[in-house]
């Protein structure tokens, strides 16, 4: 009985420990996303019955990390990610304009056939826009295989574990006959 | 002698053959041409090194032909020239108005420069436009694996042996660090 539970609080430790160590991860891989990213790889992935396809290219800093097999690891993932969840843009600040405003107008009226009050109703439109960021940018999807984290969060992760800065620079997603998307 | 000048005739004879049979099966593949195609696949190519990927969709009018082995040997075909040889559209009808004002402004400027008369200018630069169109569409490029045929007709040859129509309706071309590419 004392060895269970003396074994709980070291696995309670442990726990807490990960996640220290991953905020700080985290924190230091903020540091790490103002540097310059002109190596990496470019990545596909062909959905079973080649229906769907995705092509990603992923960014670090060296041609030693965009070897690696963690670096690697993430591109795969990025690329079957991408197919899954069918984002639109990598990030929000790839969104256009005349969409946005587009989404805004969409929300404002629904929250006006709501019969909403004004005070509240700018909030609630504020926060279906990060709802609707949220479905259409890479970067602030859940990523498909573990959905507690965003994309930017596993990214985020992998900066900390190799130790430079990675990023997204672009994607295409094709589905036959879908001649429309992106 | 006698022998090896008939085996020679001969195969004259069948070069001839396979001329016509090329040349009407081309033929029937002009008819095809405007029959819808939604079926298809989508195909992708890494070069070795991951620094070069292509991604591109073939369509086809049935999904039995999609699975065929000539089908995705094609798809196969296409995603590797198109690596290889870069083009930036997929027909001349894809091309922006803006880009070809500007290709017919610098080849009017090259025609003057080089003191031609003003009668045949308008030809040079006409050709000269045609030869432009050959480096930047995708269809009228000569194959990079058999460079005696254009994209096209590759294409048709395949139209004439499936018996379906075939198009392509949209690729994607990275190049690590190369973002300004489409």
């Amino acid at each position: 009985m004392e060895c269970k539970s003396a074994l709980a609080e070291a696995k309670g430790d442990l726990a807490e420990a990960e996640v220290v160590l991953r905020k700080r991860g985290i924190a230091s891989a903020g540091k790490k996303a103002t540097r310059t990213t002109k190596q990496g790889v470019v990545g596909s992935y062909i959905h079973a019955g080649a229906q769907l396809g995705v092509l990603v290219e992923v960014n670090c800093e060296s041609d030693f990390v965009a070897r690696t097999d963690d670096f690697q690891e993430l591109v795969r993932d990025l690329a079957m990610h991408i197919a899954a969840a069918d984002p639109q843009f990598v990030r929000r600040e790839d969104v256009a304009e005349a969409v946005i405003e587009k989404e805004k107008d969409i929300q404002k009226a629904r929250v006006i056939a709501e019969g909403k009050p004004e005070k509240v109703a700018e909030k609630i439109v504020e926060g279906r826009m990060s709802k609707f960021y949220e479905e259409v940018c890479l970067m602030e999807q859940p990523f498909v295989k573990e959905n507690t984290v965003t994309i930017d969060q596993l990214i985020k992760t992998k900066i900390a574990k190799l130790g430079e800065n990675i990023t997204v620079s672009r994607f295409a997603r094709f589905k036959v006959g879908d001649t429309d998307a992106a």
